[in-house]
């Protein structure tokens, strides 16, 4: 199955299922289920009662609707968890990162990062003329933990999404002490979708083709098989240290092909068009704009 | 004024003031606002409604009842933005810090790292031999925004409260590429309280005395005048990149006096008591316990 949201009028999003298509929204059908994912989650488990119900309303007689504008999936409750290098060409291409790590290497994103499967990216150059692009399968997690076992780890999760892990790399490289955070946590510089496919239908996150074009030229191009730490591992690594929530995401890493690692280095402009896409998934399309200009905010103008 | 939240029975958390020993509920004084702080800064404006109906309530006549147990003074809405090295000090004594940075260097901390202001935190010598400690001044947001202006960027604040960022020095400087956020984002290494003071009692967030004690001993010393970027600054900053939210939590670094940094090296062990202490706000106090062993989470069981 595929779980989507979309935007509606008001601003709000609603979710619900997507056939590739056309939407379907729980209570549409008479499913009375939270209006937010994360909570819906909560509230009823997933493998026992949540996912068989969705099923039911997939194959039930709901009517399906034309789904315009795809929201970001679901509502980030805490930051993005990122992997660092996470694929043996990224980790050689980098040159912050001297040969292949022995342990996942993790940061994180601000939610403000999150932005629609398909979208406009503003790029200020007043604060980057560096932007580069990663795609990354993202994991969404459904039953929370700590100290998750490696071997049943993937029954924590909900589904996978396709992600670009854009990056300022002149603020992530620029600062001292190497602290990616900045760099990556600027507005709209995590979109996500186009919907999580569950995981019923990509039992093997390992076995998907993952690429990334710009202008239609494929730039990026690997399978997650290549992983340097599989998801499974990843979730009984970071859940040693974190209690993982419902609702969490975790972008994987990035395969080699990145724009900073090549000779000449290449960076977006205004009117590129990023297209990241999973096999088994879909795609995720990013129009680089020029910025609106800077917006100042001031109390009780917010 | 000083916001603070205690634990109710249920597990849940109530926000309402506190004078220091007792608590006032705005419900149990008939007001009738959201039960979770950030929601109530999101519907009322901080400083047109919600500062001044508190206010009221703070000096009408309601019963204040005792505050048994204090919980975090706010539900995080999204990680905690960390600042490097801000005190000359602090960046003098790390190694990986060679000199004073010329910019804010930001991280993250999860959401799972919050801990109340008196609370046992379990040493899990599995994942680290290494715990220290790092007192800060946490500022809360409760206008959010972009590109906010320096010199009207504390107009943005609610108040202020004290941190402790622990910190596994194993786990931050063991894994390759030196992101901080793994080794600082274990569950509960982040207490904070005793509750949030609001700005009208601390106009100028530039001259606290911030100390930090471990069993009585002075570890750390300064005033927050020696900040390398003060919070205004780094509310200018950070908002060029990110669009601050209500209810953001930023802790503005840590000045010299780390275990990690003397010599020989002191790291915490089992029974050590930390005591963490600003001027004008109060203390926060954490005890160091025997981790209870590694409780391992299956689906069902969460």
């Amino acid at each position: 199955m595929k779980i989507a949201s979309i935007s509606r009028a008001d601003g709000s999003t609603q979710w619900g299922l997507s056939d590739g298509q056309s939407f379907l929204a729980p209570a549409s059908a008479g499913v009375d289920l939270p209006l937010d994912l994360v909570s819906a989650i909560q509230v009823s488990d997933w493998r026992e009662q949540l996912r068989p119900a969705l099923r039911q309303l997939h194959d039930g007689g709901g009517q399906w609707i034309r789904a315009d504008q795809l929201a970001a999936p679901l509502v980030l409750g805490r930051n993005v968890f990122c992997l660092g290098p996470n694929y043996s060409d990224h980790a050689a291409e980098s040159a912050h990162s001297p040969g292949v790590p022995a342990e996942p290497v993790y940061f994180s994103k601000a939610t403000t990062t999150l932005a629609p499967p398909v979208h406009s990216l503003p790029l200020d150059r007043s604060l980057t003329t560096r932007l580069d692009w990663e795609v990354e399968l993202a994991v969404v997690i459904a039953v929370g933990g700590r100290n998750i076992d490696e071997a049943t780890a993937l029954d924590h999760v909900l589904g996978y999404s396709v992600a670009i892990d854009f990056s300022a790399r002149d603020v992530q490289e620029g600062r001292p002490e190497g602290q990616w955070f900045l760099g990556k946590s600027i507005d709209g510089y995590f979109p996500l979708g186009p919907w999580i496919v569950t995981t019923d239908e990509i039992p093997d996150p390992q076995a998907l083709r993952i690429e990334l074009t710009v202008n239609g030229v494929v730039k990026q191009h690997a399978t997650t098989e290549a992983m340097l730490f599989p998801v499974r591992r990843i979730i009984a690594d970071l859940s040693r240290y974190v209690t993982l929530q419902p609702g969490d995401v975790i972008s994987t890493g990035t395969p080699g092909g990145v724009g900073n690692a090549r000779d000449p280095q290449e960076h977006l402009a205004e009117g590129d068009r990023v297209v990241a896409t999973i096999s088994g998934i879909g795609s995720v399309t990013t129009t680089i704009v020029p910025t609106s200009g800077r917006s100042a905010t001031t109390p009780g103008a917010s």
